[in-house]
């Protein structure tokens, strides 16, 4: 009630009668789908009957018919597959590398590592001195020594950072263009620390791309714990490393958007999307990223069919293909949103987790951004309070570029994200039936909010 | 730059310079907690080196001198222990209850169960017929049919209820009170749904209590899909039960809240406490409830000696004993402070667990809410924005009853505190490294601001 207060306090612009109905309805979207969800069993279903579904794997096709059938026993008024082509990496074996300690203890371990998706690999071992480099900065300066060498680039996240993602920002680079700055100066392989504060070892993975321009030599990324000792045995000894990958690229195959949709009874043509990926890595389950923002979507679309909610746009509920090393999914749905003359209006994007909700990101201009702000105290009883500015999806972001219109990215609580993103620990028993549930009624209520008043 | 504009128009009362330095202050602590924060190693040392550390156990004086040394190497001024009787009971070995339908099947086998705290058996079985029972109400109107029965209370948590704290207050009294209210009526012993939403089958034990004007029968809980099974079985066949309990109470003992101070510069006579309780349940680590806690209240202090700051008020950080089955701790560091004519003016405990900071439920007069809530601006950006009014700690409520001061308690993001309190997976694997430095980091920043500020 002190809640509803607020919000009637707040929306000065709305009668308070359009406020109380409000709350009653997203009251009954969350009740409805905190006692009834689906989104914890479908996502058993994606992640341990199907399992990682990186674009083009036999998984990630199981993945598109699991959808199809899923949004259509869920309540859509039609399902349809969109086709695009897609990359067809794959990791081909199983990753090493070996450090050896040039010194009198000649001690030599494997490290747990990953081979960074879309790097390629022969499958025969390259061996050479390791080379360990903080930053960039400082392969600039002893660029002179990387010849012959292996590139070790321990550039850990800053701790100091409370938002994790800032972190990631900040070191995503070492991940993406780590490679080819160091065969510019003639290096033969690079290992990365992973991506990740986790107190764990797991190596996390994540997509890179070769410049054209320099060898394509293999990449890696090594655990947390096996990157600090790694770096505190390269500050005592010389080491040599050998590693081992098998990466490389099948031709091009078809990958889909899956999308089912609820027709509109006001404005059939203006569309809002909501979504999340279908792929995820191959070495995990896909649970948090992006099995979370997958049964998100459908379980929003489950819940507005559950109440009896007829929008008045159409709404698409879209799951998305080839996120995670390559974007076509999301670059042919606007493709095709535009070709077609589609009227799009808004989109939202579950990409960060099956977390504890916080808020959202949000693309706007700052009227829209001041509008969604005035409806917070509708989702704060929820846990989304948090509007920050700027924020999407990388599928959505598209639609934002091609029509310019707003997108939202759900925020869960980051903390854990890094933990498990692209690593083994990305399972289903590491996303919490409530959290996830949460997400989904605060997506839920603000998509309903939107399709009420539009933007 | 943002939040700390907000911070400037929020705090009017505050000259600008005044916010600047107290934003620098609050990162100070926050980049000191992030980088170099000591509260996961100590929760390591606390739950995997001593473990269950249930009042007047072998491990709660282990708990206690570790808690003496780990203060005083911490950099505490002063540290010492404060007597207090404490409770001993113990579960005297493993708890069972085994069901039989009685039909045609006769399928047998054992629940997943654990005594509740404070519970009595003598170890030999008790078998009977079970009635199962929704909830109070329908064990009045069934009142009839109780006698010589085991009562089975599948009273669970309310879904829809966003905060599971609200579902635990609604059912958390049929573990304190169900056995004495079922023995009114002639059962022979109880078994309760565990409190909790989780998906796994742990049972949560806690604490009850009798009500001497009838007869101690055994009380146990079981897990909650063993409840869902046990009550859909009731509906379709007579069950009996067979239930083994060894629970006893040996002769009060002593334990010790355990103190370290901080001398305030100041006002050395006027006193701000902050703690946890250093007690927990004897079938887990205590990790969330409460070593979380426990290491928090120790972090906070370790942070504000490593940044420098002299604190203006005395500041006590308090290991309290007892917590769990008997309140002896909080009830005597209250008694104390009154006997001694101690001048309290605030305290702050940390016992929901080590999740992610989302705020703080303050107990106070209106003008000091509104002076805490006008600082949260200077939090927000470290996770806390929410304060709510009611809250404390049951170790520090009787400080706010002996003297009126203002209390309040540190509130992580509840969804998954259910899952693991009072049960078996209360563990230190369960408690995530950065959402318990951020725990201490918010703590640290309230405490600052109450030491400079007062209320």
């Amino acid at each position: 009630m002190k809640k509803l207060l607020t919000a009637v306090l707040l929306l000065p612009f709305m009668a308070n009668s359009q406020v109380q109905d409000d709350a009653t309805m997203i009251k009954k979207l969350s009740d409805e789908i905190l006692r009834n969800g689906r989104a914890h069993e479908l996502l058993y279903q994606l992640t341990k009957q199907i399992g990682g579904r990186l674009a083009g794997s036999p998984q990630s096709y199981k993945a598109e018919e699991w959808g199809r059938i899923t949004l259509e026993k869920m309540g859509a008024d039609k399902v349809y597959l969109q086709e695009c082509k897609v990359p067809r990496w794959v990791r081909g074996g199983k990753d090493e590398a070996i450090i050896t300690a040039v010194d009198a203890t000649k001690t030599s371990r494997g490290l747990d590592v990953l081979a960074l998706g879309n790097s390629l690999g022969n499958g025969k071992p390259v061996e050479a001195e390791v080379i360990a480099i903080a930053d960039f900065d400082e392969l600039e300066k002893r660029k002179a020594e990387v010849k012959g060498k292996i590139v070790f680039y321990n550039a850990g996240f800053d701790p100091t950072n409370v938002k994790p993602f800032i972190s990631y920002g900040q070191t995503g680079i070492y991940r993406r263009t780590g490679a080819s700055r160091a065969a510019k100066y003639g290096a033969v392989g690079i290992l990365i620390r992973s991506m990740t504060e986790s107190v764990a070892n797991d190596p996390h993975t994540g997509s890179m791309s070769y410049n054209d321009s320099f060898p394509k030599i293999p990449a890696l990324a090594a655990g947390p714990r096996d990157a600090d000792q790694l770096w505190d045995l390269s500050k005592r000894s010389s080491v040599k490393m050998a590693i081992t990958t098998y990466g490389h690229f099948l031709p091009d195959t078809i990958g889909h958007n899956v999308i089912g949709e609820l027709k509109g009874s006001e404005f059939p043509d203006r569309i809002i999307t909501i979504g999340g990926h279908l792929d995820s890595w191959d070495v995990n389950e896909g649970a948090h990223d992006d099995g979370a923002g997958v049964v998100h979507t459908i379980e929003v679309m489950r819940a507005l069919k559950a109440i009896g909610y007829k929008p008045r746009h159409t709404i698409r509920f879209v799951l998305f293909a080839n996120e995670e090393n390559g974007m076509r999914g999301g670059n042919k749905y606007a493709e095709e949103a535009k070709a077609k003359g589609e009227k799009h209006v808004f989109a939202l994007e579950s990409d960060e987790g099956g977390f504890t909700p916080r808020g959202f990101g949000v693309t706007a201009d700052k009227a829209q951004l001041a509008k969604i702000r005035s409806w917070m105290p509708l989702l704060e009883p929820y846990g989304t309070g948090e509007i920050s500015e700027g924020g999407g999806g990388a599928d959505i972001n598209p639609l934002n570029k091609t029509f310019g219109i707003p997108i939202a990215g759900f925020l869960p609580d980051p903390q854990r994200y890094f933990d498990i993103h692209h690593a083994r620990s990305d399972v289903f028993e590491n996303v919490n039936k409530r959290e996830l549930l949460l997400g989904a009624v605060n997506m839920a209520g603000l998509i309903y909010l939107i399709d009420k008043y539009g933007l």
